[in-house]
């Protein structure tokens, strides 16, 4: 049986920067929150929602220095609920998504204590509505996946390069920036055109955005010499040549032709 | 140069039916709109967000009665936006992923109107948090990608089965009820093990979800007999394993400990 005592826990996502792509039931739970558990992901602007009578925990600034892992994260939150306290834990982008949310859910839920997730708008939809950047779109784009290029400590990057090198499919690499150089070469190896649409995004719907477009053969090279600083999100395929502003109409009114055709 | 006295348009994500899951600028655009256009995949708790002063068109009522197409949609919103109003054109989910809202887009910049996308919670995350099912983690899913099942009018279904059929990726099919039954033995024909989790979701996030767990070699069969209502959302992959409530906790230490291994 729940101690009536103990308090809960929201696995939050804080979505890609602004605070306006929050979602109302987040807003609230910030809100309301005794004590928010953030990482690096977490934007400032989002952070200036937050209370200020509420306590502030900053655990990537704490992994950064101390090393906390994961499995201190968890015990952390675990110890603060245990203490009764309403726990809003922010993470950027999505909890279900890149976001280790069900691994707190579960070390959480194993110690008695109440759990629920609140999804939050992705990196890749906020950089897609910020760049006028269809992540779907018929005639150019079947469908989007998303996949990181993020390593795990000296191992090499754990993906399907031939799945991946499929010129249907919107490709979203999140935490790329320093491996797009590889993802780059493996994917025009399986197939695709090194003339295939980039846009390379960092920060995106927060002041300090940055955007690159660019094409698969080169997009390293010129993300490199932009000096871009991580995490960057690279949207890659077909979709990444309609952008508000560029020949957006043209470009989509052949794709539709050919996909009516 | 912009007639002053021109309207402007927001293709808004409405998310995937729970009202607490539209972003602050979504709900603030709702608000401020003298018109909204609306189709079936916006849920009637929604509707109930808008004023009761604002003018609604039911878009999906009319293609229903009228065929109306795409087109017309489009010069719908043109006219409304150079009749001067500010129009709020919500579409499930988000209108970037399978929402043709940059078809919308590109039409009305033609005719000189201001357009901005505002991102919205996609069913799959909606249907994810509600389940406790994560959509990538460690172990068990390096990525997610969404397709749609929905067909074009007498044509077959245009996906890439042997990049789709890669058992490290969680799959994501929206609107897939009346092609599962392809979709499934397509997936087994191409190397997916017939046992592999499945959870069907209908109106994922409202008074009305439904959901099944299920595998793949019968999942067609299990939607069909529960009767599930369309749109039907398939989340297929070893995530789907984890649920709230089931051993998430023994099927995620389980990966954990493999990913680490």
């Amino acid at each position: 049986m729940k101690n009536p005592l103990t308090g809960k826990v929201s696995l939050i996502g804080a979505g890609p920067g602004n605070p306006d792509l929050l979602t109302l039931r987040a807003a609230r739970a910030i809100e309301q929150a005794d004590v928010v558990v953030y990482d690096r992901l977490v934007s400032p602007e989002i952070m200036a929602m937050v209370p200020p009578r509420t306590r502030r925990i900053d655990v990537g600034k704490m992994a950064k220095f101390h090393k906390l892992s994961q499995e201190a994260i968890n015990e952390l939150l675990v110890s603060l609920a245990l203490q009764g306290l309403n726990v809003a834990r922010l993470k950027g982008g999505d909890p279900l998504i890149f976001g280790r949310g069900s691994e707190e859910a579960a070390a959480l839920r194993e110690a008695g204590i109440s759990v629920s997730y609140v999804p939050g708008i992705t990196a890749a939809q906020g950089a897609a509505a910020s760049a006028g950047v269809p992540l779907t779109q018929r005639g150019l784009a079947t469908g989007v996946r998303y996949v990181t290029g993020h390593r795990a400590k000296d191992k090499p990057l754990d993906l399907d390069w031939a799945s991946l090198a499929c010129e249907d499919t919107t490709l979203v690499v999140y935490m790329g920036a320093a491996s797009i150089g590889e993802i780059s070469r493996q994917l025009m190896a399986h197939g695709l055109p090194a003339t295939l649409p980039v846009l390379a995004i960092a920060h995106a719907t927060t002041p300090r955005e940055r955007k690159i477009s660019s094409i698969l053969g080169v997009i390293a090279a010129d993300t490199a010499l932009a000096g871009f600083e991580a995490p960057v999100l690279f949207i890659i395929g077909h979709v990444a040549a309609v952008h508000a502003g560029t020949d957006a109409a043209g470009v989509l009114q052949q794709a539709m032709a050919e996909a009516n055709a």
